[in-house]
């Protein structure tokens, strides 16, 4: 059976059985493009043009990439080098890549984290919907829904399940400057989902909090510390003070893979710095005066104290270990 | 004397003796182009396009207008209704052009308002010199700056006092949302000033303050409640929440022109909404998918709580009134 039957969002990547086919998300949210993909040259030129996007889905690329080769009677390792080297600071794709290039079927393998990734976010969308009361007012920030992901989605994915489990309900989408993910991506998702959504600028979400517009906010991770601290998209800690001022649940959905025990607290973590390119443009329009200087930290760190509880495919807690 | 005379940053409006001069401030960030006003008509035409605005600068535009009637023999009372109907919902348009309207001489009038202004503005920049210490990292919002007003400016004004009391200081310019005020337009003005300045995302301002990089905040208000509740764009709640948070001292600087006694508190300042399109589309470029919907609040209103003093021309105070 195909991964995620019926659904109105196709599987962000998926193995065709020699080819890979992928979901190109630079042409959206303008159209639904579908890209064949039978060389490893080919995929690794859509990972670095950020075709394909997202730590699950980046997952699932490198490890398809490894089963091209293998089906291809290529070089493994040298798809493996090839794959890594589009996205070095990747730690999913890496994974992905190692799983497939150590597996007895690489092809299998690949396929296998593929369903388990749609798996873990319906498990964790299940647990999720336990916080989505009937008539919510969800607040979310950056795209953790099925594009992020091979299909489904964290963040995203519980507000999906709660939608399919009937619950009436709507959507703040915060635009997410710089990179714009909340407009561009997560719009079209729950356009595509039929799930009543509302775009609004990242600094405006205070402003519904405090009309008592907002319910509950929900966001993904990309890192979680042992003690709980939580790195996620800009923007991400601001909401969770405003949340926190206002006296409003703030949930971190992500799978226990996010969760490092290596990593004891948010203090270890590096922020990533991205090019000031990204502020200082939006869509090729130049914004401010040449030789501006910019600041652009892609990530920031909200401490375990103003999480609510942490959704999980093991259910909802109150820490993270 | 020409007002502001060596300034690096001409005045955002004058009156040339016979006719009007303004900055169009559509070309900004790329070229300082000052443009040679000598009708009504196409003063009406700069101001509905946005080529100046803000409100003291609007109040100065439509006081210049009828005094450009009244040299050319024309119907002042026609002229004032062509100019008021340009931005009906701008105050200080409004007043300017009936203040002009009813003196005995709108051409002196017209020059004492821009005259006043800049004053005004000076006054406030050297009291809020007194917030701002040696090697202070200050992040303001949105354009406070001389091209709101006819010259110096309000909060961009302090920073450009203490700039000019010899004090070593940064700005942290906060790109603002959805106009993009401070990518554009405050970034240029720090640029001619001199002083160093960064510019963000509007949601990394709270990761600033939380690691220790923001020493104070300072904002505008576009109307100031009996009670000290301040409206202003969109964006300044949220910093405000964040700079208590992080026990940071967060200023309004305004005139008291600015603090209207008729209205008791926030809660009596109707919130403007403005179009869709400024959410969705960034320089004529479209981001989120057709058919998305948007809210776009220009305003908020920060509680008189969350702001430790006020900077007027009369000083500095923790009430409004």
């Amino acid at each position: 059976m195909p991964l995620l039957e019926g659904s109105p969002i196709p599987p962000t990547i998926e193995w065709m059985g020699d080819h890979i086919r992928l979901i190109d998300q630079r042409r959206l949210p303008d159209e639904l493009v579908l890209v064949d993909v039978r060389g490893v040259e080919q995929l690794c030129e859509l990972i670095f043009d950020l075709a394909i996007r997202g730590a699950p889905a980046l997952g699932a690329a490198g490890a398809m990439g490894v089963a091209l080769a293998a089906v291809q009677g290529r070089d493994m390792a040298e798809a493996a080098s090839l794959l890594k080297a589009t996205r070095p600071t990747a730690v999913n794709l890496a994974w992905g890549v190692d799983r497939a290039l150590a597996a007895a079927d690489p092809v299998a393998t690949a396929v296998q984290i593929a369903v388990d990734d749609v798996s873990v976010n319906q498990a964790i969308g299940a647990h999720g919907t336990a916080v989505v009361n009937e008539g919510a007012r969800v607040l979310t920030h950056c795209n953790t829904g099925s594009l992020a992901c091979v299909g489904w989605g964290t963040a995203l994915g519980v507000i999906r399940s709660a939608h399919t489990a009937g619950r009436q309900m709507s959507v703040w989408v915060d635009e997410t400057r710089p990179v714009l993910q909340g407009a561009r991506l997560t719009t079209w998702e729950l356009q595509q989902l039929g799930i009543p959504a509302t775009l609004v600028v990242d600094s405006m979400a205070g402003s519904l909090m405090a009309a008592g517009e907002v319910d509950l906010a929900i966001v993904g991770a990309d890192r979680i510390a042992a003690n709980g601290d939580v790195a996620n998209k800009i923007g991400t800690y601001s909401l969770a003070v405003l949340a926190r001022y206002h006296d409003i649940p703030f949930y971190v959905a992500a799978p226990t893979s996010t969760i490092d025990p290596a990593t004891p607290t948010g203090a270890d973590i590096v922020v990533e710095r991205r090019p000031d390119a990204e502020v200082v443009e939006v869509g090729g329009v130049r914004l401010a005066p040449q030789g501006m200087a910019a600041q652009n930290w892609a990530f920031d760190v909200t401490p375990a104290g103003l999480v609510t509880g942490y959704i999980t495919e093991q259910g909802i807690s109150t820490t993270a270990l």
